[in-house]
């Protein structure tokens, strides 16, 4: 038997391979489905099942494209009209060799929500594969359809976990579809690996009893970026074939000018020191880590992209990071030459760059303690904020600033701080992009303010 | 939080690095040691602790290797009194990044035998490294110390899997140093992944009642090969260092020659139809997967070794298969250019070679039912042959032929048949080194055998 | 400047990569055209131009399929009607980036036939790309439209080398389509690099006079693999666009065995003691090396291929060297898990396979000496063959062989040699498809005959 | 017949394997030596021989790591003093593999310089390795030994090439030691291949009478890092021996404070916009493709190194830059976890940081205009400040930076000038580590201000 998680970092995103004698199944694919193909040559495994635990929101799906590669038939569950693939009878079982792959409904997440059981054949349950409905320390979203649903949502999760999951046995392996930094969990643990058994007794959501737990969830507030809805249409209707990943190429300067001219939306990978020293004016910073999950925030899906990076060889990974959430039109990277990639490319053509304030902590205490007039934008999520921020700072989450950005005085500077520094650098480039002129940001953010012993406010 | 599983093939061992905030700690580490400073390195991991779970038998340790190359500590049961690292007290607890690790004596496959603990600060367990005492599916051999302490073990492994492991709790993940294939036990699943719940249920071993185990473990016939007498050795007083991993260089016909003069043992990896069709005389046939085990029945470590493999890219893997058994003499692998490499570097000088006569399972069976006179034997195991065997074949496992080659007749042919072909291979080459002269192997062995329906004796 | 030389196996092919600020140019491409794209993303190099210097016969052209990837121009002799490309004019230059390639006529080994000369901006030549027309210590064949032509042709390869390359200056560097080991000339050097000033010096083909040149070249009789008309087709009408190299997949033998009722051809790569220990009856023997040229011989364009394989690694150099020669039906290679790959997936399931006999030199001298009544076939070229001979030997050349097989006595042993065995168990798998029943090998072939210094026949 | 040529970046270093019938010479390799050891490897060869043409001056030679490697045999010229290896007679012979390799000795770059000539076997030559006497496009240098002796030397050199280099003959492939943007010669061609005949027409050094030639040598000024003595010493009493490549380790914040307490440099490899943005005080910017040269000029051989690094996969080419130049003290890497390697560790621990001016052209263009008071630094080379520069600028080359800084003006702004950016943002780092306050760089540097058309003097 061959278990094999294959993960996407930044959407934290964990897909399985299950194989016996020859026969797999994966679950909840990626759309870059490369790996799993390898796998399955290198194991000699047929894939022939592939299961979507249900309508992912944070990424497309590759199950289509890996049913392309491979032949293998798509299962779903049955109460969303998804319009490719086969829904699933509740308790509908398959046969892989020698073991059984059981269906169950587990609606919460959403109303179609499935988890996988895998059971020895005829016989003892073994793991379970729960989708978005239990994680690890944490259970599934069930704001996506609105407060008004919220409610409803979280007591079916609540019976699922408690009167379907959990039930499977205190041995059963868990096998969610995310891990620790996942949008789709508020407090997912570091650690990946569990079973029902030690997510009974240490998962605090599993300690409430059902109306605590929908009270809780229904008041629960977590950020939802824009690119969800997207995702969702992708996800229901099927997405673009994507083939072969796409192999982005050098653009030059004056290209790179004409691109922005058709309105190419220019992302800049780069550190925050990097950013802050120079950029090309107009350019978005995002930080690579930041790639997976920041871009669905701000870059609109019909536009074209071209990246600047901090080394070309990074040019596969960002690609791998923006198809996942369906950015197909990316055309290339900055470069003139194999001497002069990245911004060199630019500035030595004597091209004008942008450059962006940087404040140490301790700079930026002076400055506070000196009584400037300058307002301190704190980019972090609402929660964070509330666990403890600077005093005097205004708090807008870098992914609603597009929206929020009229309550942000013009006419004296803006400082923008965050954990460590690159959300504030990414919201910096988002005000300086809308006109803004005097933005600055605190390098080493909160967890340096805090390392220095400066004061925070709760 | 980290845990991988670092697998070694042949011998199916399985060690483990777990992370957490950046230090480490490694359970019963290989002695070719890269792989764990290259993870330690991409993770930004210290190693700081080593622990070995008891005094391996199959392979040599690698905690000195590895204590060397990071300063981490060294630490086993102290119920043997090792000339390296520390002897741990029963219920002794280390601190690793916010988690902690337990060690709690579990004697039975051996006196010192010790697993380990992980769990959450001050609180929940959430794996237990077992060792040699739980396998999934399987337990520990208590047979190492002779059947007059079997019994004696076998009571305290009891005691230890229910009266300590166990009551861990059924949540609790089961890491155990052993997987499908090894002889460490007797029939582990090749499901690896596991927890203390599933064991509970499934392990047939955990099901009999205390008097019934010990019944069972005091009868219980294991293959003990004669390295492993070496292997005890080394890890008790300690192995001697490795450093570099050695680089096998290529050694033509003339030099081979030579070490054959000087007692090198020449080991040919190449398939069954590879060495049935031209083999060096007097060259021992392991086949390459059996190069991890096989090996430390035949080849004594006093003696030098040259590789005869199907392709150079090989000579590596064929090095740390035979470095973990101890063997540190290699001298290389038989070539003479670019490409003449394997066997044809051999007869295209005009060297005289081997051969040995393959049968399909029909032509046996013609042979059979035209009442040919010979000795049709049986190199599987004991327990295999009872199984199901051809009828008036006689049984000597692989591992003992040298010892009990007197019984075979040397004036008929004799046939040798094990499951595929690649073991009955391995015993003719034994055979025809000893003098044999008309010697030839079933090519698809027992399976063919009964895949084409052909009759066994139970 | 940079300059790539991109070799191409077994036919010792050899294009050339020429970049210079960023511009391209590749001349002669093989179709797997993703080393050419691979290196110009890495130098950062458009390829603006691809020149073919004349109409290949021993590879399938890939200037279609790199075009298709890089939108360059493809360029040719004029004195052919190619069906793809434009048609240069003699001295027709192109600027690539600071300096200038120029392309010259050069008939001779065909009449369409260019050199491509690299020079400083208006001055100095720095290289000349000759095609087929000059080799290292060798010249191009003009066999190839028959002996009437041959004398015509080889009047005007002479012209072309001593009228216009040489006078290019002793000091340009010579790069050419072939090296050593191509069927493309007789007897070209090992040595790679060279220039015009040494050829001059060293090339003995470049010593004689024009009438001994016409003479020599009109009586040169040098192999023409049946596939090289195929070839010529595909590359005067552009060959089918590829695309991705496919990858291919496992084949387990029931799916086998159904190819080959639909017509497979069964290629097995393995070595000859290998294929001699056991194969499957009817499988075409052709070791790994001899895939990219003995292929073009035996296998007919129109069938599916499945391939044996000593190991699963092999199987993309495989593909590339059969899609190379235009074999793009390739169904996979015999499978059936991941530890039962090559041949044992065959036997393990109890179907039957072929034996072939080898013999030492010593043993068939042995038999010679014993007065045995046998057909001792040499498969060399009539060329090696004539060079010097086992006595007694009948010479067919290999490529000759389903041919000429009428005169081979069915009813007496026949023993394959060749030079080291390679070629005759290819050529014996032949007679045995044929029906020949006792047909064997001699293993170490010549050179081993030479080496145990037994005689020989001029 | 084998030839591979090995290069190392940045000092544009070329060493040369040349392999013939299982034989290998190498000639003058580099201190990591693996790649050599890897070719000899999968080609099969011996390497027995090992050639230094001379005592390098810009790398620490790997000819002793590589004896202890192979076995090889070590010889050099004959008229200085080695403490390691053999003396070579002027013509000595060797063997190689039925070629020949012939020691010629060509003095004028230094005394003890010698070519080696690779010919056929009592015949023609093919090759010759020059050293550092011939390059294509230009000659060595010979103002090692000081003024008094560049003119005795340039009589030697123009001896060595025109009496016995250039004879060899117009067809002689040419294999020199060094390629373009090497400091061993001023006007080395980007051209890598080249000939006899090509240099004899092409070269321009070769186009002068010996009068002409001495005159230009004796007065040419090229630059002498400092660290030339140092490899000097070690290339005549021998290096010490290195073995494996060391592998950098991870230092946190803390652990990096206390090796600067000790005397640590610390050396940042980042672009100039990162430094720029965000630096630790006092550390040295020298940006990655500087690192094999710009070292050698300002860190001293007695210091421990930590690196700044834009990504943790450079830490190994970082490495063998160094150790080609002799600084084997290489602590690590900043990082202090996977996640926050680089900077981002250094300011996420609030610790404080340095930022630097950047300017683009347009805006120092505006500062120049408007009058403002300031130093405008060039620290391109002499020879490239002459060829056209800002008017007004002062030029110090950055290499000789540390010992003029006496006459830069401490109490007006510098703006430092180069030809990107590279370099103006190494100098700007050493003024600021001795207290510069106001230092800026134009970013773009004289490409830019070329390519936006604003005026230069001459």
């Amino acid at each position: 038997m061959l278990l094999e998680r294959i993960r996407s970092e930044g959407i934290a995103h964990i897909s399985y391979l299950v194989g016996s004698d020859g026969i797999g199944a994966v679950i909840d694919p990626r759309r870059d489905c490369d790996e799993y193909l390898q796998i399955a040559r290198e194991e000699d495994i047929e894939i022939e099942l592939i299961f979507e635990t249900h309508k992912h929101e944070d990424f497309v799906t590759g199950s289509l494209e890996l049913s392309n590669g491979t032949g293998g038939e798509i299962y779903h569950g049955s109460a969303l009209d998804f319009k490719f693939g086969r829904a699933l009878e509740d308790g509908q079982s398959f046969e892989l060799g020698g073991l059984s792959l059981r269906s169950i409904n587990t609606p919460g997440h959403t109303d179609e929500s499935i988890s996988l059981v895998l059971a020895e054949a005829g016989g003892e349950n073994l793991m379970v594969f729960t989708g978005d409905a239990l994680f690890v320390g944490d259970v599934g979203r069930t704001d996506f359809m609105g407060p008004a649903e919220a409610g409803r949502l979280a007591g079916e999760l609540y019976d699922s976990i408690h009167g379907r999951i959990l039930p499977l046995g205190d041995g059963v392996i868990l096998c969610p579809a995310h891990g620790a930094g996942s949008v789709c969990g508020s407090s997912i643990n570091v650690r990946e690996e569990s079973t029902l058994g030690l997510e009974r007794k240490l998962n605090p959501k599993l300690k409430m009893d059902r109306d605590e737990f929908i009270r809780f969830k229904s008041t629960e507030v977590l950020p939802k970026p824009p690119y969800f809805s997207v995702m969702e249409r992708y996800n229901i209707e099927g997405p673009p074939s994507l083939g072969q990943l796409p192999v982005p190429s050098a653009v030059a300067p004056p290209e790179l000018k004409k691109l922005v001219e058709e309105g190419a939306i220019i992302v800049d990978t780069r550190f925050p020191p990097s950013f802050s020293g120079a950029h090309i004016p107009g350019s978005l910073s995002i930080w690579f880590g930041g790639l997976p999950t920041v871009s669905g925030w701000v870059i609109p899906h019909n536009k074209p992209i071209v990246l600047v990076l901090a080394n070309r060889t990074f040019a596969e990974l960002a690609t791998r990071f923006l198809v996942r959430l369906g950015y197909d039109d990316i055309r290339g990277y900055l470069c003139s030459g194999p001497e002069a990639c990245g911004l060199e490319a630019w500035y030595v053509e004597g091209e004008p760059f942008g450059r962006l304030g940087v404040l140490s902590v301790h700079e930026f205490k002076n400055l506070l303690d000196s009584g400037s007039d300058l307002t301190l934008l704190d980019v972090r999520s609402e929660e964070g904020w509330r666990e403890g921020h600077i005093p005097g700072s205004m708090n807008i989450y870098s992914g609603h600033l597009e929206d929020r950005m009229g309550g942000i005085p013009r006419d004296k500077p803006v400082v923008v701080v965050c954990n460590v520094g690159n959300r504030a650098t990414h919201a910096a480039s988002l005000l300086k992009r809308e006109g803004f002129e005097d933005v600055s940001v605190i390098l080493g953010g909160m967890i340096a303010w805090n390392a220095a012993g400066y004061p925070q406010d709760l």
